[in-house]
């Protein structure tokens, strides 16, 4: 098996000539998760083991450090996601496909095309540019325009690299596009002169929810967080304003008329602030409570229906609030904004490395013994993630 | 009482000295819709008489010809609506509002300011350019930058002008300003080359629906209205297929299944065409079965609510399709569209004259009598108006 070796031996090693890698390619197995049709994700996904072929042109060699688990790919192992891994019918006996939209690699080869040598070392770690490229497996060919290099200068740690390309580019983008709150925009509010800009988001300790404090604080921008109570609350309220949090509430505070919220928020707010933008991740009819503590024109970005109910808006606040709803979805804008992604993807890994961008609590899980026994634990981590909420899960193939 | 009198004959009489008319106002009463406290439109309007003061400077001296009734007038007097006339402490023993927001006057003479003079002849005809201006009155006197005075090149009956003002703007805003729709305009989609664009709308014989219709019929735009059924199901769907409506459907044809009309709209819109506006005046379910039909990146603009229910829209649609909902509010629009707003006027004006664009069915109310028969006849009038949606009312105020 290839074995990742010292970047600054390996250097360029490479890149003069695929020919001693493409020796190696022939005898690389990788491990993949994978499943051959939709349905219930502790019952169709199984491990599957499969030979690399050659490096194409342009191509690149990845070994994977670690493959993330989003929310999103319940849906996608379900058939309900509208992007969907491709379906590979080169890989095994029957067609399948290669599950993981989120992971951090480290390049272990590539054959040059004019571009990707000199854009590429060996050793280099990347992250995913394009969709559902297959991240829970163990070594893939990948072709390098999908890839984006992380920057050696500025070295992250492997959680930090995997939990970066999805959910705080999410963040940025939702903090940038509706309302200007991004410090470089040349129209943004937050320009000296201009009214305090305020935030009020729901699901507010999910991965894009911590992302969206962190940015907020940073880009001087006040945020109201919403979450479901628990019996921890007193933390989870610390741990988030330990990130940025202005202030926190839980739903049914947010709700409560006996605790008159609004009024308390409009003095958060004050005169010398304004609030024209709410996240939303869940739906419900805390969505439109949100939406009434927007000024005029106030936009709603909606990102996921973790209460999988519908938005329940009155036309009122369409009407004579003006109020517009809206979307976001990251896979969409990326097809259109590949260099600006770059750019963005630079700043926020330097924010990271910064310390004002923390990643979101992970947990790595080992991927070890045979298909079976893999298998049955992929079949436990989704039990897992149906269940609860818990810390991000990542998953690692540990060495055979 | 003061009369019309000739155009020609009055032409400029007032202009270069308003002493003649100011000699005369003193001695002109106006009668007058209003309301003291918000509440039951049956019970709180009443009939009211006061003497019209001198005309200010820049002022100008109307009689109303007919006053229009528009659904959300209900709103106005039950004090829902954020849009409210004026408490006039000048006209009576109490504070008193005039009911009106739209409706058609005659120019009885005006007191010079260096503008008036140079933009009104007496005689000419005015529409509100302000909202709530209270036009359910019989005389009036109002500052001439609320006013719109029509073209006398192209003349309007008065039952064509008392409803010019609101729904045909309405209706061409909404076609221009979401999904760029009117072929004046240099991005329109609907210019040679470009796809044939769609719009899909509910309570489409309603006063805006089908001003809808007939613009978009002007515009090279099909359409594929949506109605609720009736006994009279048939001619509903003659009439407005008369004016230009494409498709006519009953929210049930709409929604049943075993119609498979979904796939009969995609049919009818087919590959050379797009849909990708969506006008909401109801809410409710149907709502969000027009939004599934828009292309991606659709828009539904919501202008009314009379299921009186939040709009329910799945999460999916924003994320997934890029759906944007947003609203539309004349009294918001023109706030911060004067200039623009004349030019349509004179734009709707034209397109009414031509015949292609006819007005709402109407029926004239004349308020005659006593004070307290005017008040008991206001009455049966709002009954009406809250039982079901026959013509469109306008008042007219029988001379004593």
């Amino acid at each position: 098996m290839l074995r990742s070796q010292p970047q600054k031996l390996l250097r360029r090693c490479f890149s003069s000539s695929a020919a001693s890698l493409a020796g190696h390619t022939g005898s690389v197995e990788s491990r993949a998760v994978v499943f051959s049709e939709h349905g219930d994700p502790t019952r169709v996904l199984r491990a599957h083991r499969y030979r690399l072929p050659k490096l194409d042109k342009g191509q690149v060699r990845l070994r994977f450090e670690l493959g993330s688990i989003n929310p999103a790919d319940i849906n996608v192992i379900q058939g309900v996601y509208p992007s969907k891994p491709a379906v590979r019918d080169d890989i095994g006996p029957e067609p399948v496909s290669i599950m993981g939209n989120e992971g951090v690699a480290t390049v272990e080869g590539f054959e040059e095309d004019g571009t990707v040598e000199q854009k590429l070392e060996v050793g280099d770690r990347v992250v995913m540019g394009a969709p559902q490229l297959g991240t829970w497996q163990s070594h893939a060919n990948m072709p390098f325009t999908s890839l984006i290099p992380l920057p050696a200068s500025s070295p992250l740690s492997l959680r930090q690299a995997a939990t970066l390309a999805i959910n705080p580019p999410t963040a940025w983008r939702m903090l940038s596009d509706f309302v200007p709150l991004n410090p470089e925009d040349p129209n943004a509010l937050t320009k000296q002169g201009g009214k305090k800009q305020w935030v009020i988001q729901n699901g507010a300790n999910s991965a894009v929810g911590v992302a969206v404090i962190q940015l907020a604080k940073a880009w001087g921008v006040g945020t109201i967080n919403l979450v479901r109570s628990r019996p921890s609350i007193d933390e989870l309220k610390s741990h988030l304003e330990s990130l940025g949090a202005d202030h926190v509430l839980t739903y049914d505070e947010f709700l409560s008329r006996e605790n008159n919220t609004r009024s308390k928020i409009k003095e958060w707010i004050g005169k010398d602030g304004e609030m024209r933008l709410a996240l939303n991740c869940v739906g419900g009819k805390e969505t439109a409570e949100m939406c009434k503590l927007l000024s005029l024109d106030g936009k709603l970005v909606t990102y996921g229906g973790m209460a999988k109910t519908a938005l329940a808006l009155p036309p009122s606040l369409f009407i004579f609030r003006k109020l517009t709803s809206t979307g976001f979805w990251l896979s969409n804008w990326v097809q259109t904004h590949p260099e600006e992604r770059q750019t963005m993807m630079q700043s926020l890994a330097a924010l990271v490395s910064s310390g004002k961008l923390k990643e979101p609590e992970t947990e790595v899980v080992e991927l070890k013994g045979t298909d079976e026994e893999v298998t049955q634990q992929l079949s436990e981590v989704m039990k897992k993630m149906e269940e609860g909420r818990g810390k991000k899960t990542l998953l690692h193939w540990k060495d055979e």
